[in-house]
């Protein structure tokens, strides 16, 4: 089975072309939409694996909704467009497509286009994810370390004390440490 | 001024085509050699801006040269190929290509093509510059806390005095807190 492609595309007649293209080249479109017709929802409806987008030159807001769908549903977008304008590029990319491709969808060509998208669309989703990981580990620690420090004042014991009770809490309760360290710090302010 | 390239191509017949298609669209063609001669050492004496590189298949140590120079010397490397196997696709991108064009190399799609890498490999970079830096914090945040738990053991002291002693010492020998933290650790394995 190919991949599950929701094609947008303003233009009917040159959409009918570009389908029976991606068809050729086993591609399944699942839909032929216009810009700015809630993408976002059909791209969960119809469980698309990514979105082709053809078009003269994109607007600000069909790159808002491209972007979105990017970030929000973690598809790939492939964006073939005329407009090859410096500050175009710069809005594609910054809007988080997976490519921007100046006047080039040729039908032979889309094959590997679509495949680098993809390739580098993974490789930046993982980069991101790594990224998120790193940031919620040093936000749980912070946490961790202030509710460590709340135990350590109200009940006047030392540092690994203070550890040690944490660790028994989430032990105990079946919790990790850092839903034990949100609840101390919750009491905290409940408590004043 | 236009950027300044590095153009790789191992034919050179089609590399002065190229050379002339580069220049003809406002680019500043620095070198033209061969896979495998030293490209980081050119890119460095050079000042090249980005590496263009023209083949047919790379090959595994091509790939590895231009992953080097794009992670190392921090410059984008553009590939334009024949071989469009999803599996070099794949390598490419792993490689840390910043653009992988499959027969796309003509005169007047070159420039948005470069624009398009250009603008993408600087989001890379700042992305994984994010990454960096969120790690860091992190390994620096571990290494002052140990300092802390040192200094708290040592001296009898609690957290808060720990903190502010270690804050007292990075003031009066003009240190960052993490300097002061590596010297606490190190003089606490020197001691035992």
């Amino acid at each position: 089975m190919g991949l599950r492609v929701i094609l947008v595309d303003d233009e009917r007649e040159r959409a009918e072309s570009v389908r029976t293209a991606l068809d050729a080249n086993g591609f399944q479109v699942v839909a032929v939409v216009a810009t700015g017709s809630g993408l976002e929802a059909q791209v969960r409806a119809l469980a698309a694996d990514i979105i082709i987008c053809d078009i003269d030159a994109p607007d600000r807001d069909t790159l808002e909704d491209m972007g979105r769908v990017s970030l929000d549903q973690h598809r790939p977008v492939i964006m073939f467009a005329q407009d090859g304008k410096p500050e175009t590029i710069k809005a594609a990319i910054e809007a988080g497509l997976a490519a921007y491709v100046v006047d080039g969808l040729k039908p032979e060509r889309v094959r590997p286009v679509v495949d680098v998208a993809i390739a580098r669309f993974a490789q930046f989703q993982e980069l991101r994810g790594e990224l998120d990981k790193a940031r919620a580990t040093l936000a749980e620690r912070k946490l961790v370390e202030r509710a460590k420090g709340i135990l350590m004042k109200r009940r006047g014991i030392d540092e690994e004390a203070a550890y040690a009770q944490m660790r028994g809490m989430a032990m105990n309760q079946k919790l990790r440490l850092i839903d034990i360290a949100n609840k101390i710090i919750e009491a905290a302010e409940l408590l004043g």
